[in-house]
């Protein structure tokens, strides 16, 4: 048996749930692992609020360094969020060689590298399971159950907001601004739903997940990032006509020159596992060079979900934390990733033009994508109309992006308003 | 940097895809985990025929104990299979301190009780991620990323064959034996298809993730097993109509009075995950009481992703190999889990009747259904005949397997005939 201390940052949902996981299970993952979760200390602005786990009074401080500066408590997990004060936790905590658990994936996304330095400089490792994905062990699956692979391609749902307010935008044909509303209503949404909605989320996540493939430093800057406010029901419709489906991906796609790094409303296959991945969920599909496809599907967010990846980590660490460290303990993120600027990105696109109907529209735009070596593989005009105004819907066959964006500026020039989901 | 000698026993199609996988990655493994895999024997009864990949004679001998007696050699990989040679293998190699890794579901299902009684009193770690899934990381799931987790239900598309003869008996309308024959042809299934067709590789597969699960002893005897071969594509055409497909299901599920563990064809709802995994692939489903519902994705066969698995191990076992172990390490088999006999089983059921097709025939079979204390849900009598019976389909609420087995032998009197996939 194998006692380990735990010292928590941040009491706020999932820090939570990781409290009731332990106190609920404590006896059963003991039994299980022979590790034995003692939580010693709990560090939080705000000690006073009620929340759905009563903890006794002396566990409880308002000052982070209780725990941090202890050296008596193994494990601190970070739970506060944010880049500022739960980086220099972090940091602070490494550095009086205390492993350290970790959900914060904004702060990994922009911050991983000096971490993971730090960490492998310490010899102390960080666990960040909870970062993406919720419970789902996609992090734990890339970094050794994939082990034996080069993973070429990722593509996940990963956001589990977003996927939300597709599934119902698709149910029940109400419009984005609608059920966004609806969703803050039911706390799907968060008040300020940006970095949900715009994609800042799936890119974080996306960044780290690539970190882990590739084993390179990602600049999340060089990611595109294009988030859902812009699909409408009628996209939608199209989409389904199609029999696609679409999703707010976050894809990696390893190429000969280097990797395509994006986050973007993509049309899914309808027969492909990822179009039927609906409402809060998550889901993330790789191929890896050995293993081929595999895909991870669970909850992506919520708070007994997301402490079921902490509890496991803090698991994972309290058994390791006597031994010898090998590489494995730590991540590496050695140079830069080579990114592929969004213009050299090759896919099929879908397009939707709201057109004057009147004749030779549609010869000029096909003549203006055609000038731009952009191929039509299908399209839809379909007959109903909005005002004077109709719809025309294409899809491309693979096509450069570049291309494309230089095709719909001199189109836009024709008077006519776009709307661009893509795969 | 750690090197670590491996010695492979089995060089079949799992151990080519592993030696090929080695030999492949060895580089971005080494680079990546910081662990250098050395193969340094691998031992076969037939070291002459081509295989797919080529390697120096001085690595193949025929004598197994050449490895197992090789005191240089950290880790033993059983590909043998079956449960005679490969189970001495495997306790002489733990007698021996040699960690090890094995595919090999049927010995760990019928005899994993005493290899992991073994392993725990020598404190040598045996691991088995290809033994359940293929590439698919369940086992490493289950015992780490969900260590935090009481594991309530599993439900599992765990063979690959019978998941291809359901989704082509679906999809091109044939029946049983002549899809059976196709897939025989195409490689899918083996020459003698019985293990698969029949659920026994299933209940084998089941067995692992239940002792994982509960952490008991797991009889393989206790566990209800029917195969695929009375499937129709009429069951197939009613379930479609009905909003359901036809699964081979391995299921686990624990009540307050002990656990159901059951294989057999099942009514998968359409708008579930596993009602969508098509072909080879596998899917396991599974609920924890903190993470709620996961499911994992691959292919559950194949040289290749099967490696992924078994090469993950070795980099497993081989940054533990000089560790202390603690409880994690090893197999909970403590007692005997309580397995439910499939009387008592509850679930809602799919019968189907060939009826004479004259009047009082239905209330007859509904009369009967009711002093059993089964109650209809909803019932499909198609119009048309096939000669003079008619088919009528019955799905009914949840019902105690008993009471439905009496019923259905005081129908069978009747001169009805029966089929009966279940849910």
């Amino acid at each position: 048996m194998k006692e380990v201390k735990i010292g928590l940052i941040g009491f706020g949902t999932i820090g939570t749930g990781m409290v009731k996981t332990i106190f609920q299970n404590r006896e059963w993952i003991k039994n299980r692992t022979g590790i034995d979760l003692n939580l010693v200390k709990i560090a939080d602005i705000d000690i006073k609020r009620e929340r759905e786990v009563k903890v006794s009074e002396d566990l409880l401080t308002t000052d982070a360094y209780e725990i941090i500066n202890d050296p008596s408590i193994d494990i601190v997990v970070e739970l506060v969020g944010g880049t500022t004060v739960a980086k220099q936790f972090i940091i602070d905590s490494i550095r009086n060689g205390k492993a350290v658990v970790t959900a914060n994936k904004a702060l990994l996304a922009e911050h991983g590298e000096e971490i993971f330095r730090l960490s492998r400089e310490k010899g102390i490792p960080i666990a960040f399971e909870a970062s993406v994905g919720g419970g789902i062990p996609i992090i734990k699956a890339m970094r050794e159950s994939y082990a034996a692979n080069h993973i070429s391609r990722i593509a996940g749902i990963v956001n589990g907001t977003c996927n939300y307010i597709l599934t119902t935008m698709e149910k029940e044909g109400k419009d984005f601004r609608e059920v966004l509303a609806e969703a803050q209503k039911n706390g799907y949404a968060e008040a300020d739903p940006s970095l949900d909605i715009d994609g800042g989320d799936s890119a974080h996540k996306l960044a780290i997940l690539a970190m882990l493939a590739f084993g390179k430093r990602v600049n999340l800057k060089e990611i595109y990032v294009e988030g859902i406010s812009r699909i409408t029901p009628l996209d939608i419709k199209f989409a389904s006509d199609l029999h696609y489906r679409i999703k707010l991906l976050a894809i990696a796609r390893e190429r000969e020159d280097g990797v395509e790094l994006r986050v973007h409303p993509a049309m899914v296959p309808e027969e492909h596992l990822l179009a039927k991945i609906d409402g809060v969920y998550n889901a993330i599909y790789l191929e890896g060079d050995i293993v081929g496809p595999n895909l991870l599907y669970g909850q992506g967010a919520g708070m007994m979900a997301t402490a079921s990846a902490v509890v496991a980590d803090i698991i994972d660490l309290a058994r390791k934390i006597d031994y010898p460290r090998v590489e494995e303990d730590f991540v590496k993120c050695d140079g830069d990733l080579n990114i592929i600027p969004i213009e050299k990105h090759v896919s099929p696109f879908y397009l939707r033009f709201q057109v004057v109907d009147k004749p030779g529209v549609l010869a000029k735009i096909a003549g203006i994508l055609g000038d731009h070596d952009i191929s039509i593989a299908s399209m839809i005009q379909p007959e109903r109309r909005e005002g004077e105004s109709v719809p025309i819907v294409i899809i491309t066959h693979e096509s450069v992006e570049g291309n494309l964006i230089k095709a719909i500026e001199k189109i836009d020039k024709l008077d006519i308003i776009r709307a661009k989901p893509r795969s």
